[in-house]
């Protein structure tokens, strides 16, 4: 039979997916989730003056965006201190990741992350034949020490650094970025994602200062700012590399509606601050709910909690005696999916003895705690 | 100083822009456009449903969009009679075009397309390292037969063909295009762009059949559907083929307010319709007001007329009896864009001997005649 194409690259990847979404999730179950917390969405919503900008888009769907974007680059800039030139806006980080990868790596270049840290990082790599180069976790945090010096063993092109992180929600302070940043080799480009920067302590956030050119900040709308599925992050770095992108972005990749709510969501730095208040009560909520049920949850810097459900153990007694803490944690969220209550775990060891718990209101998170006690009742009794 | 690396296809690309937007061009004017005709939207607007639909999503703008975009896949392959797993959408035909030439084509490949055919296409190849190899138009059409040839000759991994077809709005009759699907030879990709199947005559689009792997179908709801803002696009073909996308796509790409849009546009044919029959009607304005003014209209089957400026040298006297007929339809151009109506012009001899107008409603296409009676006098009395 005659055949197409594959490029080897392609030919050779396996099919993964990076998240499977909650929708995909309740088709498989054939029920819908009551709460939906494990994809760290922003369930306190966006700034309502974004909203009305966007119902208002609607009428003008028939339009192309600005290939430019050239509104919103411009006030991403100066909301930095930074020229336009420094700023590229992309379809969510995500986008982000696999163009900048398109940039700067050589098929068979090695590319250094943290095992167990954005999978969707990984996924852009791969589909770009690059060579992933993975550093364990240390102490639930990525391993700067570490990631630097594999990083110079190995020759990347690329390092990926999270602050604050996705799983586990750690950050660094400051100073240690600017150290890691500091003694970066030649011939290194640092993807530093700061998707939860919104979310972080001041003191673990460095200024921007785009005179570095082998540093590349991402930063989303996502998050925070409550637009998830509007789509649209940014990248901020050197004016000669952010250029590179217009050689390969899709110029017309951004949908007008999240142009238009971006821009109004930015300028709406009080409604931010609410709902950074909210997301920090949220966080301690989420807290509370786990030590009340015996379970560890750790310091956040993001808009949800990792829960080390390890020390559950103890308290389920001799049923869970022979399984290790990430089939524990993994029994946990079963129990909380089966009572309609969509959150996620870590996948890789040791980080996979968490669940993961994104912040929301009250009235969810209540259904969370009525999960959680569930979901533990069940495995004590089983 | 401490550099970045840039990989060897990226750094060899010239900084390109596949096609200037009307905003940037306003920037430069430092005016507005009182029409916009240029860029092939459809200005009646997308059905009314899905305008509601739209607005309504705003409020759920925190929530990511399903990544596997299912229910959209769902609806699109019950209306083309395949499978969903025939069906792939994406940010609009340009995300998937890049998508497909990474998945089919090795760097150094050739890539045949028609010199003065889609730009975005040749961007995405040049992007990934793909070897163009262009085709000149004949009598204003495709030249199949020795696209066909040329694919053969140069062993292409893809053949570009649209149909109908942008610039010019020509078309073929769908007996040729399954004449060219038959002759393919083993091993080449035919992408078959269709995003202005909508407006063509029904003879010109063969039923899709995804029984052929080696031809993919595209489409989009930018055109007649009225929703180029919301970024939707997708293809249809062979499963497997299909299956390929999920390993290079960004999966958390498209946006939340495009997906229930183009599910609500698709659902409202009725109203597809009328867009359609609005969309003929202006076609024959815009021919008829070229034809008031000394110019002659090309058929069109697509949602805007080219007009052959060529002609209008009698008209114009002894100025332009040295000029080529690229230059008198670029002063036509600027005339046009000077009296603050957007259109565009092809960029290739001999297809640069027009001006491409975009269908739009009476008031729109008043101006554009005020502003081409305009742009001719000036010429006459220059």
């Amino acid at each position: 039979m005659s055949r197409y194409p594959v490029s080897r690259i392609v030919r050779d990847l396996p099919v993964s997916v990076p998240f499977v979404g909650p929708e995909a999730l309740s088709r498989q179950r054939g029920r819908s989730f009551k709460a939906r917390l494990g994809a760290n969405e922003s369930i306190f919503g966006p700034s309502p003056r974004a909203v009305a900008v966007m119902r208002d888009a609607a009428d003008e769907a028939w339009m192309y965006a600005d290939p430019e974007n050239f509104e919103l680059e411009t006030a991403i800039a100066a909301f930095h201190g930074v020229g336009a030139e420094n700023v590229v806006v992309g379809e969510g980080i995500d986008g982000l990741l696999g163009l900048t990868v398109k940039i700067a790596v050589e098929p068979g270049q090695a590319v250094v992350t943290s095992d167990g840290a954005y999978p969707t990082f990984n996924f852009h790599v791969d589909a770009h034949g690059g060579r992933l180069v993975k550093v364990p976790f240390r102490d639930d945090r990525e391993d700067l020490g570490a990631l630097l010096d594999r990083a110079k063993s190995v020759r990347a092109a690329v390092l990926y650094v999270s602050n604050p992180n996705n799983p586990m929600g750690s950050w660094w302070h400051r100073d240690e970025i600017a150290r890691l940043i500091a003694g970066l080799p030649g011939n290194l480009l640092l993807i530093l994602d700061e998707a939860y920067s919104d979310t972080a302590p001041a003191d673990a956030i460095l200024p921007i200062d785009v005179s570095n050119p082998q540093v590349l900040r991402f930063r989303t709308f996502s998050k925070a700012y409550g637009l998830a599925g509007a789509r649209v992050g940014y990248a901020v770095g050197d004016a000669a590399l952010v250029q590179m992108f217009e050689k390969v972005r899709n110029h017309y990749g951004m949908g007008r509606t999240g142009q238009l709510g971006a821009l109004a969501a930015l300028a709406d730095q009080e409604y931010l601050r609410t709902a950074v208040a909210q997301i920090n009560r949220a966080r301690e909520r989420i807290a509370a709910i786990a030590r009340d049920n015996g379970l560890m949850p750790l310091p956040s810097a993001t808009n949800f909690v990792a829960i080390d459900c390890g020390c559950a153990r103890l308290a389920l007694g001799k049923q869970s005696a022979t399984q290790s803490d990430g089939a524990i944690a993994k029994a946990i969220l079963d129990g909380v999916l089966a009572r309609d209550v969509f959150i996620r775990k870590p996948g890789v060891a040791p980080l996979d003895r968490c669940i993961r718990v994104s912040c929301g209101p009250d009235a969810d998170l209540d259904l969370f705690a009525g999960a959680l006690r569930g979901a533990l009742d069940d495995l004590r009794s089983s």
